[in-house]
């Protein structure tokens, strides 16, 4: 008897995991929509759903009073306030922060634009919990945190979340995970994941590629950096170091690349390789990038050779991706995407010329659509996780506790 | 009561299932292995095991009676000729045919060298055909028989068994699965694979790699190819073209290849290059490459040379691997297999060049160990897979019909 109700215990919380994350990854959905989505039976939801919105951690109500256009049948829709995850993302040219609610609603962000060039990770660390410390206090609260997650530009060792390399931040072997955990002094787990890899997560879950199995996310900033969705999971490789393509050589005997090698794909379509072929000093940041974009939409003929180079080498480097993981979608993030409009015609010659017939006739490349916000996204669906995965533990009851506060 | 009965048969299956698969994957153990394995209990494991030798499908005794050393204790031990595969391996050079039974045994094995040069798909059907009647009849019973698997040397969709593209081959849409099927007049499944994607398959189920969950298989004959293991399973894209590696652009400009690009990865490395770099001619065949190592094992320095500078692209290829799957182990199978131990030094060197430092910490190259049978027994895994899933459905009484006959 106590075996079964030790089971009837794990079915019941595995249940609750099913539909917290049907409603997480999906949106708000009738009880039907439940019942086809998770294969439960109609009482079950109805339980299961009674539970939630008992809890707090959802609401019930017909589509209109919930604020959403559409269908007037009640639907069931999670509470983003009622767990919330930190999320960051610290990219070469800028740090960002946010506060995400479960089913992946902002519900504060704060992004600064940070001087090019090396910098120690304490300091960085310190900058984050700055930024952290701007967010509106009343989404901070201890009771409903679920964790931090962060997104980096640099190869991450996801076990413990030492940042192995971030050759344009200039760090190695650094404990980023480890120090923001003590910095910020919440009892809370502090997830760190590469920005790409992240990234792909984010456009898989609400993005460009909802539903997609097979997904490459590349991802141009300073850096490249790409994200592998394959099966329909992550692909992180044997220690969270897989999707390094800025890494990849495409010209023997090329370019240094900050990484030690040389003629790696990201020393010829980074963004300050960017730059400099459209005349423009190499590092002038986000600022600089969003001038060469507005200059391209000018139709500035300098400017828009500069962006069918950087294409052209972009499309052979996304070959190697398509001959070897077969791909349906490849999504183009930050500034890849931008390009992608400007260079469609250049990034699909190039890819077509080095890419074997089979693979290159299912795969279509897209744009990002959740732009910057694509890699923060993800670091909070790393914090969320551990909810979806077993939100019963969000069930018990919780004091009012006080708005949290770093040390 | 009658959802129940069809769970309870439901639970059954899949219990059989983990049974026979574990007994497959890591060979005869006793009942409290299975029990370790499984986490059934130990009179489920009684039960079910009875189940499996009351049809044949097992044989239980001591280790020493079972004709194997080792421990005396009672070990269960799959019966091959019970369920058997017939296995194919069109490869450019040679084609191979088995019969293997479950458990991985090969029961019987035939292969024939093959003139180079394009084949109608036809005409290798044929030749195939005529392989496998020449495999003693007492294996081949229609009542034993799961399925045909075939390895080859080409980019297959999955689905239907159709080889997209095979350069080395001159095959481009043959419609290979549907030819056997019909040349071959069996009532079982057959089903078509790349050959790395099989070898790796072989490789980690009983090969160089056994239990590792993130692998690249490389295989080079006349082409490359690879397979892909990530997170423990097959890596095989959206239509099953991933692990192209041999289409892998690695001298930009090169020379063009049979695929249509150039500068591939395969044209650096492949049998006929290392030929033509030896100064033999490049259309010897496999015995060509056999004099090509004797002539290395006997210290022949023209041919040595020619061996490093192409364990030196091939590492720079590798390079790529690493950089994007992050994996434990590359197996090198084919030809690069029989290369490692004369060019170790100059792959991992060049592999190192340009391999970012915290994924090239982690892997290890290593040559395979089932050699030119590791896609022959993938081929195998692919034809076995449906009764490992459901050994049940091989449970039901059987009449003793005759030897198959090919129409």
């Amino acid at each position: 008897v106590r075996d079964l109700g030790q089971r009837s215990e794990t079915i019941r919380r595995a249940n609750l995991s099913a539909i917290v994350r049907a409603l997480h990854e999906d949106g708000p959905q009738s009880r039907s929509d439940l019942v086809a989505r998770t294969g439960l039976t109609r009482s079950a939801i109805r339980a299961l759903v009674g539970e939630l919105t008992a809890g707090g951690l959802a609401v019930e109500g017909p589509a209109v009073l919930l604020g959403r256009p559409g269908r007037p049948s009640p639907e069931v829709c999670l509470v983003p306030e009622a767990v919330t995850a930190v999320a960051v993302f610290i990219a070469v040219d800028s740090l960002s922060a946010a506060v995400v609610g479960l089913g992946g609603a902002i519900l504060a962000e704060a992004r600064v634009e940070r001087p090019r060039g090396h910098m120690e990770v304490g300091v960085i660390a310190d900058d984050v919990v700055g930024l952290i410390n701007g967010l509106p206090r009343r989404h901070l609260h201890a009771d409903t945190l679920a964790g931090v997650g962060i997104a980096v530009a640099g190869v991450v060792r996801r076990a413990d979340g030492v940042v192995e390399t971030a050759p344009n931040l200039g760090w190695r072997a650094a404990p980023l995970g480890e120090l923001l955990r003590h910095r910020l002094g919440w009892d809370v787990p502090v997830l760190v994941g590469n920005e790409a890899d992240l990234g792909v997560l984010a456009e898989v879950r609400r993005g460009a590629a909802i539903g997609a199995t097979d997904v490459i996310y590349v991802h141009g900033e300073v850096g490249v950096g790409s994200g592998i969705i394959a099966n329909g999971r992550p692909l992180n490789g044997s220690a969270g170091y897989a999707g390094e393509i800025g890494h990849f050589p495409v010209v023997p005997d090329g370019a240094p690349c900050r990484c030690g090698s040389y003629g790696c794909l990201e020393t010829e379509v980074g963004g300050e390789t960017l730059l400099a072929r459209a005349g423009m000093p190499r590092d002038l940041g986000v600022s600089g990038i969003d001038a060469l974009f507005a200059a391209a939409a000018a139709g500035d003929p300098v400017v828009l050779d500069a962006i069918a180079i950087t294409g052209e080498r972009l499309g052979t480097g996304l070959a190697g991706f398509v001959n070897m993981l077969n791909p349906r979608l490849i999504v183009l993030g930050g500034l890849f995407g931008r390009l992608l409009p400007f260079a469609e015609a250049r990034i699909l010659q190039a890819m077509a010329r080095r890419t074997l017939a089979a693979p290159l006739a299912l795969v279509e490349v897209v744009a990002s659509k959740l732009g910057e916000d694509a890699p923060l996204l993800g670091a909070a669906e790393l914090a969320l996780e551990a909810v979806i995965e077993d939100p019963a533990s969000r069930l018990e009851e919780r004091d009012d506790t006080p708005a949290l506060a770093t040390a």
